[in-house]
């Protein structure tokens, strides 16, 4: 795939110094497009008669391009670069959250109420009746991000002092579109025993436990086993996330094609955490025909070799035991979804697919196949990227999903809040607004996270 | 000691109903001060040709006297009591920390900065670059507070739930004083070896510990088994908050009799947390006559019987061998610390220990003995209430304390620490200010926090 520049991750901002010559500013636009680079943002930061301070903004594909593209601007006649900024370091400088007091600490009577003595009638009356704990601390609205580092994005096992800005940035959105206080946990572990144990005992604290970047197939017993011991609810994001949020895409993309979710081939590509997510969301939703693959081929009950976590996917799906490549997976098959690696899917296969194919390229950072490539071929096409349209993006979950929890107090998260929240998401693109480019809403739709809430906590009020 | 109005802890706001007499406000102040209340304010929050409304918010000193108030105000002609409302639990309804995200979230700009794709860069410059962990993430300025709810304030053993808004009033207070991110931590166990791991396990997201709340002895090793395994400076408060500002304040009032900490005869009353602590850091300031007094007797080196924190604890006090009863520790004694139990001191002692004798009698809720009755046999009195002067008080120094550790980066807190910042509280009350009702400034001060954080933080600087 050709570099391109993608969102803002690599968003530098260049003071550069300039003879003040008005056609200065339009040269440096210029260079720096045509090297590559998108410009978000020019001020003329200060002017005097021997010189502009010019401040620009600019995206870049990468580091070594974020470099190219302070060349060319250094290369423009009269044009020195004084500083590089890069925004994303900028924007992490002390972290991405703040603990703040919800009440003000202004006076001796503040404090006595917030702290001692006042808070002493506080703790004694949850000693009397520990129920309140919810109502009268912060355990009504706290869950706990957690992780142990071993599954980072695309990054793999960076440890937990290297996840915990990941960390912070879930907590931060668990803010901005749940109302929820999060906060990081990153456990100093890999040990499944310790980490279940760990939980466990922060757990009183906390109303719910979002688990995340922690590798499969350990992930799956974790969260199994802290379900089974908390009374709180327990989600493992990439797995659980992930399903809810492609099978609403998926909703939707169904409804354009105009096929029915019971009579669909899918395959999945993927057999780690998000994929058997994926495919248990599927199987409760109603699918009747999925094949699972993975990079040693398709999944079929019984074979030999299969770990533990494949042989039980193996024993759920591939009613027609498919067995052999990818291309072979594919064939008059309907749906593709991959959450595995990049480049795995050559477009042309897809036009092997049933007609009117549903693509999900959800592979992160780089998808199995160039989304506009499989345009070509597929009726609706979907990715993790945002420079696409139909990102399937799990901040459409997560948020919408503790909200839910919490506000019901609930001790769980099931498999049919789960199908509830995704039908949520779907509703929220109406038939008028339903097209092959917009079966997802943006995570800033106004009414999404409320939807999935709702559907959550008030089942009785959710169209199922 | 008689029922007073203690600060604000028992204060209800009182929505009342009221005949349009405009004597009728008059009236209800008056009932509450005759019923024994304090009015802390009165509103009429609507009136109309036949009513008014009247919000009424005073203090009681218990929930049976708070009844009594609203008896009080009901039997006032021509008003009905409509709504009583208890400040305590509305200000902890929800709990009283919340966490904030520091960068705004409205453009899908921002979150492809402050989360995926761009944090994927900070998370791998972090593999990369482990050191730079308190630079780029909240690490660098976030404190867990850790209990397991052994001790809590003076309700004793009531469990990590019922310590949780303890704990949430901490992390209000290190934000407030220290513009520290500090998030309460409640573990569900009472095991040494499973605290000191549990915390192990968490410490990545952290660049301190607070424990707060967790029985003697085993705080003792819990501290020392995390001191020893941690990179980041762990500081049981209970202990080592109350030693510095107890320190603090006998450092000003040995100021005010004219006495030097070398020649002071000491008598520490409590041989638990804050005891043990305070008797250390007395040590460590050149105190060479500190005699321990436990509810057995006085401590005395070999004795039999003494538990292992005890012996420790004899066989570095009391060099003239005192023994027996607390009457007998106080003859001659220059200063009282208690740490202990109510009522323990009957005020007479006081008149034999050695001229201008300096009495702190910190016991919680309920100090050793009465302040008031204390004052009329000693030259300086202190406590820990917050209704009389010289207040104890260890907000004066936690916040300071972590804001300098953060600050320096420290991995560790030392006794040199601790006794730099008992030597900069002190210092924040001048020889102009000083007098025996003034030797410990009010946690308000607009110096102190910082002052004891420069303490900590550049000990080149400090006065020492």
């Amino acid at each position: 795939m050709p570099r391109t520049v993608t969102a803002s991750s690599n968003s530098i901002t260049m003071r550069l110094h300039a003879a003040p010559d008005h056609r200065v500013v339009g040269s440096i636009a210029t260079a720096i497009a045509d090297a590559g680079g998108v410009v978000t943002a020019i001020d003329v930061a200060d002017s005097s008669h021997d010189r502009l301070v010019v401040d620009v903004t600019c995206s870049s594909a990468d580091a070594d391009h974020a470099a190219e593209l302070e060349a060319a601007v250094a290369a423009v006649p009269g044009v020195t670069v004084h500083k590089v900024s890069d925004r994303t370091f900028l924007t992490h400088l002390g972290g991405v959250v703040e603990v703040a007091s919800k009440v003000p600490l202004k006076t001796r009577d503040d404090l006595s109420l917030a702290y001692t003595p006042g808070v002493g009638r506080i703790a004694r009356a949850l000693a009397d009746r520990p129920e309140d704990v919810s109502r009268l601390t912060v355990k009504g609205n706290s869950v706990a991000v957690v992780t142990d580092g071993s599954a980072v994005l695309g990054l793999g096992n960076i440890g937990p002092g290297a996840a915990l800005p990941v960390m912070e940035g879930k907590a931060a959105l668990f803010k901005r579109f749940g109302a929820i206080n999060a906060w990081p946990i990153c456990l100093d572990t890999q040990d499944t025993d310790e980490i279940v144990r760990a939980v466990e005992l922060i757990a009183p604290g906390f109303g719910g436990i979002n688990l995340e970047d922690i590798a499969a197939p350990r992930c799956f017993e974790i969260e199994a086993r802290l379900r089974e011991r908390l009374d709180i609810p327990v989600f493992h994001d990439d797995q659980h996330g992930t399903a809810i949020v492609a099978l609403a895409g998926l909703t939707n993309a169904l409804r354009v094609v105009g096929k029915r979710i019971e009579d669909a081939r899918m395959v999945v590509s993927g057999g780690g955490a998000a994929g058997t997510a994926i495919v248990g969301l599927l199987l409760a939703a109603g699918v009747r025909d999925v094949v699972v693959y993975d990079r040693a081929g398709c999944l079929v009950a019984d074979a030999d070799g299969l770990s533990p976590a494949h042989a039980e996917l193996a024993s759920r799906t591939n009613p027609r035991r498919v067995a052999g490549d990818l291309r072979t997976a594919l064939q008059g098959a309907d749906v593709f979804i991959g959450v595995s690696a990049p480049g795995i899917l050559p477009a042309e296969w897809i036009g092997e697919m049933a007609p009117e194919p549903i693509v999900f390229a959800m592979a992160n950072p780089d998808p199995e196949v160039d989304p506009v490539e499989a345009s070509r071929y597929a009726a609706v096409v979907a990715s993790g990227r945002s420079d696409f349209p139909n990102q399937i993006n799990n901040v459409l979950a997560f948020p919408g999903v503790f909200r839910g929890l919490l506000d019901a107090r609930a001790s769980t998260v099931t498999i049919t809040m789960m199908l509830r929240a995704a039908t949520a998401i779907a509703a929220v693109v109406t038939d008028a607004e339903l097209n092959p480019s917009y079966i997802i809403p943006t995570v800033f739709h106004p009414d999404v996270h409320t939807a999935v809430a709702a559907a959550i906590a008030h089942p009785e009020g959710a169209t199922p």
